[in-house]
């Protein structure tokens, strides 16, 4: 940031009078512009058993394999996001059912919030964001060509809770930024 | 948002090629400003069974009863933002235990998320957002003066779960801006 997004003025990095950090502050207009973490909400949709997959057809991680997942829009609900990424993604209706995971993704300022989802049809598609998508058995997941380590994550916590007839909710913090294929 | 906080140029509300939502955009540098829901993250907080509660110093909602709960930061996990608002509000040291409530406060653009905490020892006290900290019994919440019904909804949860000798995630919208006495 180096203009105030209120009146245009430069901004200056100080720590605000009553606060315990440097913020961008506005020496025109004194607007404090805070920045803060940003919500990504996901979902691990299901049919018949089978797990719903797109391959990024955007940077990062370009060709490699992701649940629908993306920025949580302000006028929605993170289950809504949720849906609506599955939709963009992945042209399937999906219903969220539950929280899956928290996952901090600290180092870049994000909050990954997944659902557990459940398709409303069969059918699904690649939106623009994906060259593909399919549904995979457990067996047949990628696990090596996943695009980001919270995806790994929330699709582990996913197969373990449905195995053992459970339905609980996980948090990490992932603090790499690459995955690994025995990242459990 | 009237000016690009890159360039400092008037930006322009339009529907970015590829999206289907306006956003800001610069005409002169041709950043795209999104803008997404913060998260706050709250802190039901516990010492010898009873809860510890904030009376507000500022506004909105001056003299009104909350849960410590602000704004995350960047840098954090939301745990660790729990127990630093914990830290800032109430002047006590708190280990988050679990995730309580997950609340999605549509209207005001956040996703209220609290956990359970105990407090590291008995010590607390007012910080310069409170006017005052108490430890109260379940009996004597002052459920009429609560500040925000995200905090009334999560304390309810809270208390219920603990009568139970169960500990849940609780998912809600919460579409009021006040809080109700009988808001559950």
């Amino acid at each position: 940031m180096k203009f105030c997004s209120q009146c245009g003025a430069e901004v200056e990095s100080k720590v605000p009078e009553g606060d315990n950090r440097e913020r961008f502050v506005c020496p025109s207009c004194d607007v404090i512009h805070y920045q803060n973490p940003h919500i990504v909400a996901g979902c691990v949709a299901q049919w018949e058993g089978k797990i719903l997959l797109c391959s990024r057809a955007i940077e990062p991680r370009h060709g490699f394999w992701t649940v629908p997942a993306g920025f949580m829009e302000n006028g929605e609900t993170v289950a809504q996001g949720a849906a609506r990424e599955t939709w963009e993604e992945a042209l399937a209706k999906v219903t969220t059912t539950s929280v899956l995971a928290i996952v901090d993704v600290v180092h870049a300022k994000q909050v990954h919030i997944f659902y557990r989802g459940t398709m409303d049809t069969a059918d699904y598609g690649a939106g623009i964001e994906s060259l593909e998508t399919r549904l995979v058995d457990e067996a047949d997941i990628p696990w090596d060509d996943i695009a980001f380590p919270s995806v790994t994550y929330a699709m582990r916590r996913y197969l373990e809770d449905r195995a053992a007839g459970v339905e609980n909710v996980h948090e990490t913090e992932i603090r790499w930024r690459r995955p690994k294929s025995d990242d459990t």
